[in-house]
C-alpha cells in the first residue's frame, strides 16, 4: 500500500503525505502552501479533490484482494467553506465494499490555531481491477 | 481574467496554462509530466479534476459581471479512459448562466500521436460572488 | 413545512410520507409497492432519489428564514445495494447551512424482518430562494 | 429492451413512455401532470431524475451483450431551470461503453408552445451485470 502511494508522484509534487492507514480508512495530509492556492489565496478545490480522491482510493484498496488494483470511476465533491488553515487532512472511509465496486466518502478538514473545520465532502466510486497489466496496487 | 488565472499559483505548480478564452468557453492545457502521475503512470484523476474545475470556473466568470468573483460549489467528474497522452486539454463550456448559479461542463482530452481521446467529463456548479472582500475575479 | 410538503403532489402519488422533522434533519418513508419497481423488482433508483432529494430539501428548509423557499440545485446519489425491503426511509441531515447554499446528505435505508441496510447515499446542494413569487416554502 | 422497460412498473405509475431507441441513445417522455409536481407546481426533481436515469440505463443496455443486465451505480443531476412545460423528454446518450462500466449523459428538455428548454442534465455511471439471477435486461 505504502509502495503504491509512493508511486503517486503527484503526491510528492503537492506535498501530500499518508498519515493513517487502517482497514477501510485512510487519512492524507498537506500543509498550507502558496504553491497550491487559487486566485483568492485559498487551497484550490482541485487540490482538495486530489487528496480526497487518493484517500478514497487507498481506503478502498485496503479492503481489496492483495493482487488487485484500484481505479477511480468517478467522484463528486462539495466545497463547504473556504480552504483556509495551517494544514488539511482528507479522511476517507469505505461506505460499501463490493466485489467490483466500492463506494467511499471523504471529508477534507482544515486545521489551524486549535480549531478544525470541514471544508469539503466527497462521495466517490472506485473499481477493483484484476489481472490488468500495469494496474497493480 | 488572465490576471486572476495568474494568481492561481497551483496552475504554475502543475504546469497548467490558459490556451483559449471566449465568452462561456475556456481551454486549459498541461503537458504530460512524471510529476503528475498516479501509481499506474497515468495522469492523476485529481489533476484532471483541477484542470477541469478551473476551466469551468473561468468559463463561468467570462459571463459574470466585471466586478464579480467565482467560487466552485461542487463538481462531479467521470474518468472514462486512462489518462495517457503527450498533452491534455480541459475544454469547458457554460451550459446555463444564472444570476447566482452557473452550470458548466468540461471534457478532458488526451492528445498524442495525431489522435485525441476524451478521458474525463465534468459537470460542475459555480457561484457568482459579489461584494465579498478577497473574492474578486 | 408540513403545508409545503403536502403541496408536493408527487409524494402522494408515490406514497411517500413525512416521518420526522427536526432542525436540520428530515426523515421520509415509503412502503414497498409493486408500482414503484424497476425491471428487476427492486425499488427504482429514481424513487430513492426522489425521497432523498425531498428529505434533503426539507432538512435545508428547516434552517432557512421563515419566508424563504428551497430549490434543488443538484444532487448525486450512489446506489449501494439492491433496494429490497418492506419499507424505506430517507434520512437527511444538513452538513453546512450557508446564506445562499446549503449542503445536505441523505441515506436511504431498507427496512425488513428486523434488519436495516443502507441502499443509497446522496450528497445534495440546495439553494435558498427569497422574494421570488411562486417559490415560497 | 421494450419487455424490460415494460417491467419497470414505476414508469407506468408516473406516465413515462419510451419514445425512441437507437444504439447508444434512448428518449423517454412524460406529459405534465399535477400528480408529479413539487411544492411550487413544477415537475419534481426526482421525476426528472427517474426519467433521466432510466433513459441512461436503457441507452447503456443497447450496447451491452444480449444476455446482460444493467444497474445504476450512481448518477448526478443538475437542475438548470424550473421544470415548466406541456411535456418533458429525457434524451440519453452513451459517452463511453466499457466492458463493465458505461458512462452516460442525459438532458431533460421541457417542451411547450413550440419552444424547448433544457431543464436538467445528468451524468451517470451504469454497470453491466452478467450471470446474476434476477438481473436480466
Amino acid at each position: 500500500m505504502r509502495a503504491s502511494f509512493a508511486r503517486q508522484q503527484v503526491m510528492a509534487t503537492l506535498g501530500i503525505t499518508l498519515r493513517r492507514l487502517a482497514p477501510g480508512e485512510v487519512d492524507l495530509e498537506v500543509p498550507f502552501q502558496q504553491a497550491l492556492v487559487q486566485q483568492h489565496g485559498f487551497l484550490h478545490a482541485g487540490v482538495l479533490a486530489t487528496m480526497a480522491d487518493s484517500a478514497c482510493g487507498y481506503a478502498a484498496l485496503t479492503l481489496m484482494p492483495a493482487d488487485a488494483g484500484v481505479l477511480s470511476i468517478e467522484f463528486k465533491i462539495n466545497m463547504m467553506a473556504p480552504a483556509k488553515g495551517e494544514r488539511f487532512t482528507a479522511r476517507a472511509v469505505v461506505l460499501r465494499a463490493g466485489r467490483n465496486i466500492t463506494v467511499c466518502e471523504a471529508d477534507v478538514v482544515a486545521i489551524g490555531s486549535g480549531s478544525e473545520k470541514v471544508v469539503a465532502r466527497m462521495l466517490a466510486t472506485m473499481m477493483t481491477v484484476r489481472g490488468r497489466t500495469g494496474v497493480e496496487g
